[in-house]
């Protein structure tokens, strides 16, 4: 197979990566995609940088065994910790397989779109803490005001379906609604689960809070990085394809992942790392 | 050190199992504890029968090869899919360590208390599919009536300190308030997070409504099984100690784990199964 036949390799910890598929695939609907999300191990968010980067390696080489022309890592703790070792292992001369992750596309979507004031990011405890976004923010430009919210009810709220409504709301608002009041003018999305509740996070910061998908920055992102390495796949190709794979429990991906990619998964198998 | 004075090995996936740890000190104030969370790989709820098992076996191993005079599986996952395994290699002539979960206490003190309505347990996505619960109830008082409930926020909640409030009230009531017109007179809460929303819970079912603490009724069991093995530490003993062993992350785990617990934890291992 041509190596820009190959499917692109997107994982996570879990079922949060699959809005950064939906938005990977209204980007580039000719390409075929092959996701893993290691259910048998998420969260990862609360693990050691050392852990998740040994968890990333392994799902790494998965995909990279199994064909892949192009690596995306959509998730956010995995990013964080991750990504500069991947790059260093798949993207260099020899091998020469992109590798994308979800927090500078973020990032750089923000910085484009703030018009002076803060940016805030919303995302998990874990990568709150891990400061991925904060230190990505602070290399691009320095004199940038940066907030950082844990907003861990979000995730919850997401895979019960919650993501309108009094509770997401009321969450939302408590969680963000005094950013306007602060000077920030932008928020980026860092977590993957939050584009499902991006109505009630609109509603709770007002319209003069731009709110930024990392989702949509990332397929941008890996959109250009394909067509730069003369990867994307041509018109006329044949019929892509996708594939899913976790590492536990495929039938709450399954019934809970619809919810996250807005359409059905019909078949999901069970790998073992 | 006579049996007697070893401590009492409890166990979780995580920190829930600090409320039973809770339970149990107030029950027992001169007994020694070791907890165990294996918060490498929480949540068990997502993962299938057989890895729990293997998980609740690996760290099952590893407290009694340190000694404890009896264990207690603080998970209620753990409960459904291993207790019977680790009682048959634990509790058997030869070792004859007592093993006690928390579903079984919990299903006899609802019978105890129901009027002859029905009785709801409200637990975690996993615990309702496993079905220990209504299994247990149905074993045990063939004629009752049997409703099981998701409530997969309470965690969320009961992990951010979310106890009391909007947010806890108004998702309580959307989980539980239909409860008392279905006929249901008891409620167990089936998770071990679940008590710290013990208000909300009970303002949701209102008065008629009686609400079981699986973990004090599991403290009562323990208490019973040492005393019937002539394991009770006897008064003017050494004062008693309490250990924390996690398998990752223990500065979140002494952090959010002193809300659970309701008392600071001062120190916490790390260790490697």
């Amino acid at each position: 197979m041509p190596r820009r036949d190959l499917p692109i390799g997107v994982f996570d910890s879990g079922i949060g990566g699959l809005t950064v598929l939906a938005a990977l695939r209204a980007r580039l609907p000719r390409e075929s995609f092959t996701y893993l999300g290691d259910t048998a191990r998420v969260p990862y968010g609360t693990k050691t940088p050392e852990t998740v980067r040994r968890y990333a390696e392994q799902v790494t080489r998965r995909l990279v065994s199994e064909g892949v022309k192009m690596l995306v890592i959509a998730c956010n703790t995995a990013s964080a910790h991750a990504l500069p070792t991947l790059r260093l292992a798949y993207a260099a001369p020899g091998r020469e397989i992109p590798v994308e992750g979800v927090v500078e596309p973020g990032v750089r979507a923000a910085l484009a779109l703030t018009r002076g004031g803060g940016i805030a990011v919303a995302a998990t405890e874990g990568t709150v803490r891990a400061g991925a976004y904060q230190e990505a923010l602070r290399r691009l430009a320095p004199g940038v005001r940066v907030e950082a919210r844990a907003c861990p009810l979000f995730v919850a709220l997401a895979e019960e379906g919650w993501t309108a409504g009094d509770v997401a709301s009321l969450t939302a608002r408590l969680y963000l609604a005094d950013l306007p009041a602060t000077g920030v003018d932008t928020l980026v999305l860092g977590c993957t689960h939050y584009p499902l509740l991006r109505g009630v996070i609109e509603g709770a910061v007002g319209p003069g809070v731009a709110v930024v998908d990392s989702a949509v920055a990332t397929a941008d992102a890996v959109a250009a990085s394909l067509e730069a390495a003369g990867l994307l796949r041509p018109p006329g190709a044949a019929p892509p394809t996708v594939r899913f794979q976790v590492t536990d429990g495929p039938e709450r991906f399954a019934r809970v992942g619809s919810l996250f990619l807005a359409e059905p998964i019909p078949e999901v198998s069970l790998v073992d790392l």
